[in-house]
Parts: structure tokens; C-alpha cells; sequence
């Protein structure tokens, strides 16, 4: 037993285990604290062998145990848990000491965390920890955010830890405070728009195009080698391919279609509209999954008269595969394009010197939306670190170009056959919006002007303007 | 000069200036406080002549000069300022007496203040009033929110201040403590629905079908002769029909097209997430908002390509008319039943009981939202008072599914002209997911019960569920 741990995990439900000994497999001597001693004790007996554990009984036990300046990660659950083990914490530890909070706190928790341990000299670091269970154990993408100065001395152990790829780590110092939290927000913004967007194209191939699940699985299998290659699309490809042993039809039939959420997805597009930043591919993904556990209301809805139901015919089966493959993209790219745009705000808001470019490969490996396409949008900030939407990169803005027809296809044919397809919808109308050169909104400023004085502003000249809509339509000029 | 005043208003900036001489033009003597001498003075001075008022020095003077038990309106502006009135009048005041908050509060301080007062014995009434400076003046749509007890007190004086419609007046006892502040917060939200459903109406006609706002206008003028007919209508054909005085041009074109927003909107969408409650509709009318203020991000994406800007063959522009207003019909359909299901399940978590047919008397008069149209949603629950959504009403799902053609169509045609149409898309969506049989939500469950073991439930039996996805894929049940 060494007289001194390279690092402490307090918290062993299965993520704080996992990293637990993913820090020991990587020949850290790890010490450890959980509130019930059972977890502490099933956790070196079953994996003391893959290293060095030293577990403790007791807060005070475990802060001695650690060598300083101390390094130690908080793996309870987010809120009011973390807050009382950060209490008990505190008076045991001295300044230069880090805290890292790897659980999924609010950024905003996370902000006044790090600003009250800061005036105690402690230094805090709340890091998004991505990748679930089997990323804690084998690694996961870590998005650490606090001081420089702390995250120096805990750089070493997160990155050892962390996924690789092409050798680079999936960890990186995203900025100060909250940023760390921030971005796994978003993270996981982005991870429901992709599933939304993965659900709608299986839903078409699989109620306009005629393809069952089987077959399903192939497409999406095949769409894995190319440009839309994922983990999600990887599993998405898994699970359309399995059979449910009791029935023996496909498990996806099987599973009732009502999907849960945890509460990410809504805080991103909740901060998003503090933001003004529109998220309106996340928010479609978080409104579908809210409205398939509406029960009793679609219950009510289902007499609601639709189109007959059809597929196109066989013919145009193999066209409209590779038309959905187009939307999937290019819908892709826009949910990407907004959660970028919404993490450059907020770094804006907060004075975060954020790296958009880093970020995305950071996101390469160990996190949900793992995927070759982060790369794309490493290179589009290479190209231009101020770029002010991913769309407006020329590579992009090329594919999507080349995708827009089909993209508009598809949406076409959902609309006509009745089959939903929000988040395709919401991303081509972002699309269309700001690539417009003059928008509708003029109205409805001009609609503000009239009921509440609004005021508004002129093409041809500054200022703030009223029109007298209730007296003779003369225009004032306000400020 | 009374010795005791029927009512005193608090802040006398225009909202508050305008509900004062309300009430004095209804017979009312009406104590004033301002904490400016000088609003108070020119209230007087100016309007003096229109009723009985009773101008005060101080919040003493002022509560002094109110008859027992006291009844008083504050019209501050909302958060900090409101709270230092209260806490500045509580001293002052007797149990029993009322306090209104008639200021845009957030519902959530409303609670929080309506508990706090009770404990004091003093009634709070959080009431939303809507209609702007003119309605404030000639007669808003008040919802107030508080006790019954309270509301009692306070009847005969917001029902005589308020708009009436078919000699109804358009204020009712919503329900507890924040329910009014809530309600007219979603009646905020369905109102940028609405604007921004015009807007999209609007752009279609001018874009493909070739209409110019001189036409338009007529356009607008015809629908509100139909079932469209509301104030947002009639003010839209007021604005298209304005010709800017400066160039001879439509004012609607110098118009910059950036639309601002207060946040009500914004705070709806937060609202209906933390409910669980899909709000598509609203929420893009914020993004729209939003997006048409990111000035460089707007500037960045203005060379993505889109399809060749072309309108309808003119012989088809006369049906495109008659379609576009089934697609914004039944889009406003959906919005409406979006909101109204928000206020079902607010009602259902705070434990109001809100009479969801009686909010939509009214709103039939006195606010921005006023239409005929809302006495088929009144008359939808009367049909049947406990209808989960406004979908499921007869009425409403017949003219649903005769208007669904033309929807689809103006949808598709829109997607293919490259015109974004980003609510009429949220409503169809919302609308063919809520009738459809079986969600592709099911796929998102076996996504995450893959990558994140959340289980799932099964259509054929009860209990949760697990594949073990990474080892031999067998299914457990674990609850």
C-alpha cells in the first residue's frame, strides 16, 4: 500500500467504479470513499487485482490518504448531493488542492461552486465525463473546465484516462468555470438531435420506403462506412438487426414507443433560449420525445384523419434511400452548426476562451456522438477559428448544396404520405432562414410596432422609428 | 375629494397611467402613487377631468387613502422592482386587504410571493393583463390569479375595467396563486405563434405567389372576413396595406427584418419543457426571432445555395391563396391546442383547477390574441370539459383533415422554393406524430437502453427491460 494516492474518487455507483479503475488499470493508486462502505469494499474485492486501491472509511481518512496537492473526483449525483459532499470536503482540504466534479451538474451550479472554493483557495474543476458506464471503465471523453492552473495539475491523470484517437486524447482544457459542464450540455443536445434525426430517416426508409428492419440494418450499416459514419449509426445498425427472442420478430416492434429523457437535452435548449441562440433541432428532438409519452392525448389524436398510407413504389425504393441519406446529413451538419453556434454565444456571455476546433476533437472518441465527422468540423475552425457558423464553411456549404434537393425531396414526400419529420423540417427551415436575404420578421416587427410601440428600425437609415397606427400613420422618430 | 379611495394604482408609467383612468372613467375614485411626483402630477393635470383621483405623496399617504379593506394594483415593472413594493407596502397594509400585481411577473415569483403575503394574512392576486397601452385604457383581457376569497374582493372592479365581448367581460378567476401570471405567459407564446404563422403565410404569398403588399393586404382584409378573422389579421392588412411615406414603397420593406422579443416567449418554451409538454409551435417563433437578430451569422450563411427563387405559374396563384390559408388555419389550430395542453398540465402540477373553456372567453376581447375563434375552443369544452387535447375535438379534427391536403402542399412547395415555413412544418409534424399509430420513438428507447442501459418497456408485457447489448444480447427484466 503506498503511504500516498496518486488521486481519490468519492462515489462508487457504477461511473465512480469505472473510473475508479480505469485511474488504477492506468497505474495511478487511487483512493476511495463511498458513503456506504459496501460499495468500497465489493469494489477491491472484485477488481483489487488491476491495481492499486486504498479504500477509506471515512472523509477524513480518505483527504490524509491523498498525496498534495490533493486530486480528487466527486462522482455523486448532480445537485443537492454534490453540494453536501463539497461541504464536507472543504474544511478537509487546503489551498491548491483540486476538486474535480464529475458528475452531471447544472454549468450553472458548477459556476458558483468553483467561484466559492476559489475564494477558499481550492481549486475546482467540473468535468463532463461522456461515454457512460463502459467509457468511465475504458475511455471516455472528458471535458474538464476551471483555472489553467488547476487543470495543469490534473491534465496528466485525465488524459491517461480519456479515449484516444489517432493518438490524440479526448480530453482538453475547455475554458474556465462552468465551460466544462457547459459543453457536455450541449454534447448531449446534440446527441438527442441526432437520434431524432436517425428515428425520422428510419421512419421513412421504413414507411414510404418499404424496407423492414432487416434490411433496415444493412442501409444503415452500409451508411456507416461512409460520411455518416458513428456510433449511433453503428448501433442503430445493431439494434434494427436484432430479433426479439420471444417473439422472434425484430426487437425494435416490440419495444413500446415512448422514449425517456434525463433532463440534458432540456436544460441545453432551456439555456439556448436564455441565450437567444435557436436550437430548433434540439428542441424538436426534446418535444418528440416529450409527446411519444403524451399517452391519453395521442390516444385522443388517433382518429385524426391522415393520407393513406403507401410506400413509393419499389422502383423509386433505392433513390429515396439515398434522398433520406442527403437529409440525414445535411440535417446532421445544422443540429452541429446550431450547437456550435449556441456554445460560441455562450462563451461570448461568460468570457469562455473556448476552442471551437479542439472541441470537436475532443468529441472524436469516448462520448455518445463519437464519429470521423468531428474532424470535419476540426478542419472547418482550422480553416477559420472565427468561423461565425459552421455552415458558412465552405466545405460544408458545398455538401449541403450538393444534399439541398434531395433534402427538399424528402420533405416533400413525408409531408404528403403524413409521416413526421420535424427535425428534418426544423433544420432545412434554419437552413432557408439564414440564407435568405431579406426575412418575414419585418412584419412581425412591424405587427410589434402596431399593437405595443415597439418601435422599429429602418433599412435606410439609423435610428428607431414608431408609426402612428392609431392617429394620422405618421412615422416618429424615437431614439 | 373622497376620504376613501375604491382602488390605487401603484406605478403610473403608461400601463399603469392608462388602467388608473380606466377605473376613474368607470366611476371608480382612485388613490395614486408614483415613486416620481412628477407621473402623478401629469396624471392629474392631464386627465384630471376624466374621474376621481386621489393623488399621494408617499406609499402612506397613499395606503391611507385607500377604503377598507384595501385593494391595490401594482404596476411596476416585473422581478426586483415589484418584490421592493411589496416589501415597502406590507408594513402598511391590514389582513384582508388585496394587493394585484398587474405587472408582466413571472408565475413562479407570483407563487412565491401570493405564499408569502397569505402568511401575513394579505391576499395576492398575480393577474396578467393583456392588451398593451390601449387595451390597459379602453377595456384589457384580465387573468387574475389568487384565492377565491381574494378574487371575491376584487371582481367588481376588474370585471368593470375589462373588455367584454357579447356582454361577457373578459376576465374570470383562473385559479390559484401564479395561474394567471401563467396563463397570459402562454397567451404570450400563442401570440408569437400566431405572428409568426402570418409571417410564413405572408412570405409564401409574396414569394410564390407573386403578391405584393398592396395585394397582400386585400388578402389579409378577405381572410378576416372568414375564419382567420382576429386582430393579428386586421392589424397584418393594416401594415401591408402602409405605404412608407419617405419612399413611396411599401413600409413593410424598409422595415430591418430583425423582430425583437420582451420574453414571454422565451419563458413559455422554458416552461412547457420543465412540464414535459411539446410547444413546437412557439418555440419557433422565439428561434425565428433569434435567428433573424444573429445579424453575422445571417451575413456568414448568405451564400448557401438554394433553389432558383421563382413564383407559382400565375394561373395557379388564386389556389396557392386558398391553400395557404388552410396550411395557416390548421397551424393555428395546432398552436392553440399546443398551449392549451401546457395549461392542462400546469393545472394538473400545481393542482389549479382551471376552467380550460372559460380562458378562452377571455381571450375574445381586450388582448392581442382576440378572435371569434376562440368560441370554438370554448365551445370545444363544452362539449366535453376534460378533451386531452384540442385535436380531439370533432369540429376541430374535421376541419383538420379537410385542410390537410392543402397543408402538405404548401409545405412541399415551400421546402422545393427554398422558403422557410418552420412552423407550418412544427404543427404538421405535431399534428401526423399525434395521430400516427406507432412512433419511431421506439428505436431512441433502444438507442439509449443501448449505449446507456435505460431499459425499456415492452408492448406485449409489463416490467422493464434490458438487452444486454455488449455481451450474449439476451433480454432481462429488471423491474
Amino acid at each position: 500500500m503506498p503511504t500516498h494516492a496518486d488521486v481519490g474518487v468519492i462515489g462508487l455507483a457504477v461511473m465512480g467504479r469505472n473510473l475508479a479503475r480505469n485511474f488504477a488499470r492506468h497505474g495511478c493508486a487511487v483512493a476511495l470513499y463511498n458513503r456506504s462502505e459496501a460499495k468500497t469494499r465489493a469494489l477491491v474485492d472484485e477488481f483489487g487485482h488491476e491495481g492499486t486501491f486504498v479504500p477509506t472509511e471515512s472523509l477524513t481518512a480518505f483527504v490524509t490518504a491523498l498525496a498534495r496537492p490533493r486530486r480528487l473526483v466527486i462522482m455523486v449525483q448532480a445537485g443537492a448531493p454534490t453540494d453536501t459532499v463539497i461541504e464536507q470536503l472543504t474544511p478537509l482540504l487546503e489551498p491548491g488542492d483540486v476538486i474535480i466534479d464529475g458528475g452531471n451538474a447544472h454549468f450553472a451550479d458548477t459556476r458558483r461552486r468553483e467561484a466559492a472554493l476559489r475564494e477558499r483557495g481550492i481549486e475546482f474543476i467540473g468535468a463532463g465525463i461522456s461515454g457512460g458506464e463502459e467509457g468511465a471503465l475504458n475511455g471516455p471523453s472528458i471535458m474538464p473546465g476551471g483555472t489553467a492552473a488547476a487543470y495543469e495539475k490534473v491534465a496528466p491523470l485525465l488524459t491517461a484516462v480519456s479515449a484516444h484517437v489517432d493518438g490524440t486524447p479526448c480530453c482538453t482544457h475547455v475554458g474556465p468555470d462552468g465551460s466544462g459542464h457547459f459543453v457536455k450540455m450541449v454534447h448531449n443536445g446534440i446527441e438527442y438531435a441526432d437520434m431524432q434525426l436517425i428515428a425520422e430517416a428510419y421512419d421513412l426508409l421504413r414507411r414510404a420506403g418499404g424496407q423492414e428492419p432487416a434490411a433496415l440494418a444493412e442501409t444503415f450499416r452500409r451508411w456507416n462506412g461512409g460520411r455518416l459514419a458513428s456510433y449511433l449509426i453503428e448501433i442503430t445498425a445493431e439494434v434494427l438487426g436484432h430479433t426479439d427472442a420471444d417473439t422472434g420478430g425484430p426487437l425494435v416492434d416490440v419495444i413500446a414507443d415512448q422514449a425517456g429523457q434525463k433532463g440534458t437535452g432540456r436544460w441545453t435548449v432551456q439555456t439556448a433560449l436564455d441565450l437567444g441562440v435557436p436550437v430548433s433541432g434540439i428542441a424538436e428532438a426534446v418535444f418528440a420525445r416529450s409527446l411519444s409519452g403524451h399517452a391519453p392525448v395521442r390516444a385522443a389524436a388517433r382518429a385524426l384523419p391522415g393520407p393513406t398510407p403507401q410506400a413509393l413504389p419499389p422502383e423509386d425504393a433505392a433513390r429515396f434511400t439515398e434522398q433520406v441519406e442527403q437529409a440525414l446529413y445535411a440535417s446532421k451538419v445544422v443540429s452541429y452548426a446550431q450547437g456550435w453556434h449556441m456554445i460560441a454565444a455562450a462563451a461570448e456571455e461568460h468570457g469562455w476562451d473556448i476552442d471551437l476546433g479542439r472541441l470537436a476533437t475532443i468529441w472524436r472518441g469516448g462520448c455518445i456522438i463519437r464519429a470521423d465527422f468531428l474532424n470535419r468540423i476540426r478542419a472547418a475552425y482550422a480553416a477559420d477559428p472565427r468561423l461565425p457558423s459552421l455552415l458558412a464553411d465552405e466545405e460544408f456549404a458545398k455538401e449541403l448544396g450538393a444534399a439541398q434537393d434531395a433534402w427538399r425531396e424528402v420533405i416533400a414526400t413525408a409531408a404528403r404520405l403524413g409521416i413526421p419529420t420535424p427535425g428534418f423540417c426544423a433544420a432545412l427551415a434554419y437552413y432557408d432562414a439564414l440564407r435568405g436575404g431579406t426575412l418575414p420578421t419585418a412584419l412581425v416587427q412591424a405587427q410589434r410596432d402596431y399593437f405595443g410601440a415597439h418601435t422599429y428600425r429602418r433599412t435606410d437609415r439609423e435610428g428607431s422609428f414608431h408609426t402612428r397606427w392609431g392617429a394620422d400613420r405618421s412615422e416618429e422618430r424615437i431614439g
